[in-house]
């Protein structure tokens, strides 16, 4: 069994600790120890740098996805710079041409004129212009994503015949909420958003009621309307979770909901599946059930593995087959042996005999991992530099679909702040360091979806996102007192997917110049 | 058409206002006008006094009721005399065993023996004594409920059957959340609550996606399992909403959420109802559809009005049955007679041509209310002596489906304090009036229900409970702090029909004897 060997992975999969980091930028955030190399590092010089691609590497893909991460962190971490360089100027004659013209070129929009036209009278109010242009962004980068749709992930067709070849009907997947693992879906597993389910928790502790109700949907439309096929074909839901680890530090970068315990995590993992497994069999007569699957990510390299569970569902926590190891075992092959070989691999890693499509799919989420490794090793030197939290805003709420890039936000799904105070206090507690204690407010996207075909439904989320707002505002008294937390509430009709987002109101309302 | 006029009906229907009512008990609320008349009536001169019954009229069925009703009253309205006597042997020798004594023959349950201990040192603590006999008698009330069925109503399989008939495979009702409902299903339309769903809404405002997700889960039990027929039998879910008017008083005793104003009530109610019948329509194709009915309930006779739809489903506002006018119109007649009428008068009075199935439903119904019409004749002098709040204790949560009794509850349906609080607020408000203005605290109970078959739903059920317990108590600080409002938190499985109730904590603890 290829278990996970921290040295040999490190000298065959990683190239030297930091490598990819040498030119760190320093951002408002102070320390090169979370700065990014979003852009200091041209991918063709790091590519040389970290020796050729696996043979199943998709090189092309990489550089898209590359492009992608590169445009969107550099518009969140370029704001600082760009601020300090206006800020300079703010007792200038012609200040506010002037600023707007920088804003213009280097943010890509221009800034709230109210702002700017009271400078003269004290000092430019910078706390409320940083969250005003990261709400901006935000909202930018969200409005492309459902336009564009640059990760080419909106279409899932292909993947969803796959899976029903593979005998399942949904692929329903519940990554942790840590921002570390925003990016599971898209970049380290490779498979278009479209054709999958994501709904992250902190911790993988998914709201099993809720999944229920999702699979009674989802079987209710096999039945009504044969979507996405008919109710009588052998094919199951398949929930899978994925928790995460650091292969690095993996006594403090592991997951924090679990007390950067490994093992703590599968097994929570694990027992969430359990839980809603059960829930469909005692809820549900005639055979109902689901099949399970538990994935761990090494936060560090992106490496999954996989607990492969046998043809009964069965899965062992001690029984993983490794991607980084899978890497370095088929690097040397042609793509064809390659993929006979993971096939193979998969299968002698089951907990015991597994099926055959369950095989197969499994040996596509591997495949897809070795194109994500080699894209950590050649941008990231093997390695990210941002072990820890580095996130640019906060989003409280539902939706958040668009967010699939690794670091960027700090999730804190919730319906009310009742509820999801804990994982606040921790965003807030974050940011404190991330942003507060350098004088920068804490961006708080509030965001709540519906579905346009039922009648209230837009109405009834403004009330929603309207009352969590307010919560929020009340919970973190000092912070908004002093301007050091800002707020911007947004739906969207999910039902729609090209609809834009829909902002509904700001803490910085009164600063506008017409937009949030 | 039968349009509702107050002078005639009250001439016909009603015996003189406040005939029932002569002999006002005072209570702790201390005036006359809220105060009950519950065993102060004994039913034979009651019925003598109201005249003959209609020939439709159960009488069996009122005398049980009627016992029911005064029972579980009656409970809760000698604790306070109850309560007075003990304080004032509070200084006397041999005071916890007499103190015992009087509780167990007069609550038919003992004190907690540590708050009686403390007496000699002080004062009695009165209000924990209070809350806490008020929360000992719910538990109780609802055990016996669950346990011994005393509406006989857990049974609804006749009912079931009837409805298929008449072409409906579910009647899910929604009456407001208002007090004076609570008892619509099993007194005003006599239906056993076991072959109903029951979900109360303040303003009859109910939960659109709830009622989707409701709706697609039964169609889901048709398909796989039968339940409670077959997916291809020609029925359908069958939404009814239940508002309220006062006929005695309609400007001040209708519908608060509406502002007492019946035309918005009735308004509100139809527009929910069509909200719900789009979303399914919209959210699923072929033909996917339910019906809905609206009825009107006056809270003074319990005569309810009926807005008998046509075969198209169309909904009159204007055109209504009343089934007061039914009950002056048929009481002369034979049994037969009268009932061949019922049928005739829906037919004539519904929007345009009518369903036979609906026809048969809203006959029964109208059937069915004249034995509650004969009930608030006979009990309550034709118009119930208490026409405004006079609850005795605050629901908050979930369940409370044993709750079957009128003007007993108050309810806040809510997930969360944070979405409920203008009901907990209300609430609150209402026993500052009828509680904390006489130096007694309210009592609020928290409860979820939980499905058993769920791993881990109980001790989600149990965080749930004492998070909204949190919250709660955090939101009236000084009520709490002055000792005037106490809760008791409970979970119930309501998978298991004669399950029991668990109490998980109170604000009494210390004060226990072993007890909540």
């Amino acid at each position: 069994m290829l278990s996970p060997r921290r040295t040999s992975r490190r000298s065959l999969a990683w190239g030297t600790p930091g490598q990819g980091s040498e030119r760190p930028r320093l951002g408002h955030r102070g320390t090169p120890a979370t700065s990014y190399d979003a852009v200091s590092d041209p991918p063709r010089m790091a590519e040389a740098r970290a020796g050729a691609l696996h043979p199943l590497t998709d090189g092309a893909a990489n550089a898209r996805l590359r492009d992608y991460e590169t445009r969107v962190k550099q518009a969140f971490d370029q704001i600082v710079p760009v601020l300090k360089r206006i800020s300079g100027l703010q007792h200038e004659a012609d200040f506010e041409a002037r600023a707007q013209a920088i804003a213009q070129a280097e943010l890509g929009f221009l800034l709230p004129e109210a702002v700017l036209a009271d400078a003269w009278v004290a000092q430019l109010d910078m706390r409320r212009l940083f969250a005003w242009c990261v709400f901006e962004t935000c909202r930018r980068v969200s409005d492309e994503f459902f336009t564009a749709d640059p990760l080419r992930g909106r279409d899932g067709s292909e993947l969803e015949r796959f899976i029903q070849e593979c005998g399942f009907h949904l692929f329903d997947i519940t990554p942790c909420a840590d921002g570390r693992l925003a990016h599971a879906v898209s970049y380290a597993l490779r498979l278009p958003y479209g054709g999958v389910r994501r709904k992250s928790y902190a911790g993988t502790l998914f709201d099993v009621e809720e999944t229920v109700q999702k699979w009674v949907e989802t079987e209710l439309l096999r039945y009504r309307e044969g979507r996405p096929n008919l109710a009588d074909a052998p094919t199951r839901y398949l929930k899978a979770v994925i928790y995460h680890f650091s292969s690095r530090d993996p006594k403090h970068q592991g997951c924090a909901a679990h007390g950067s315990d490994d093992a703590r995590a599968a097994q929570a993992g694990l027992n969430q599946l359990l839980a809603f497994q059960q829930a469909v069999q005692n809820g549900f007569c005639c055979g109902a059930s689901v099949d399970l699957l538990l994935i761990g990510l090494d936060t560090d390299t992106d490496a999954i593995r996989v607990h492969v569970p046998d043809r009964s569902g069965r899965i062992d926590l001690a029984r993983v087959l490794d991607a980084g190891s899978v890497y370095a075992l088929t690097k040397g092959m042609t793509p064809e042996a390659a993929r006979a070989q993971i096939a193979e691999l998969v299968r002698s890693h089951a907990t015991g005999t597994p099926e055959d499509g369950m095989v197969r799919l499994v040996a596509r989420l591997v495949e897809s991992n070795l194109s994500q490794i080699d894209y950590v090793r050649a941008y990231h030197g093997g390695a990210y530099p941002d072990p820890g939290h580095a996130e640019r805003f906060i989003a409280a709420g539902t939706g958040f679909e668009e967010i699939d890039l690794r670091n960027l936000t700090y999730f804190a799904y919730l319906s009310t702040v009742e509820e999801g105070t804990t994982h606040l206090d921790v965003g807030v507690r974050i940011f404190t360091g991330l942003n507060v204690h350098h004088g920068l407010p804490v961006p708080v996207v509030v965001r709540f979806d519906y579905h346009g075909g039922i009648p209230g439904a837009r109405e009834r989320a403004v009330i929603h996102c309207e009352r969590v707002t307010r919560a929020l505002t009340a919970r973190y008294p000092e912070l908004v007192k002093a301007g050091l937390l800002h707020t911007m509430s947004m739906v969207r009709d999910c039902d729609q997917p090209t609809a834009r987002l829909e902002v509904i109101g700001s803490s910085l309302a009164s600063a506008e110049a017409g937009g949030h």
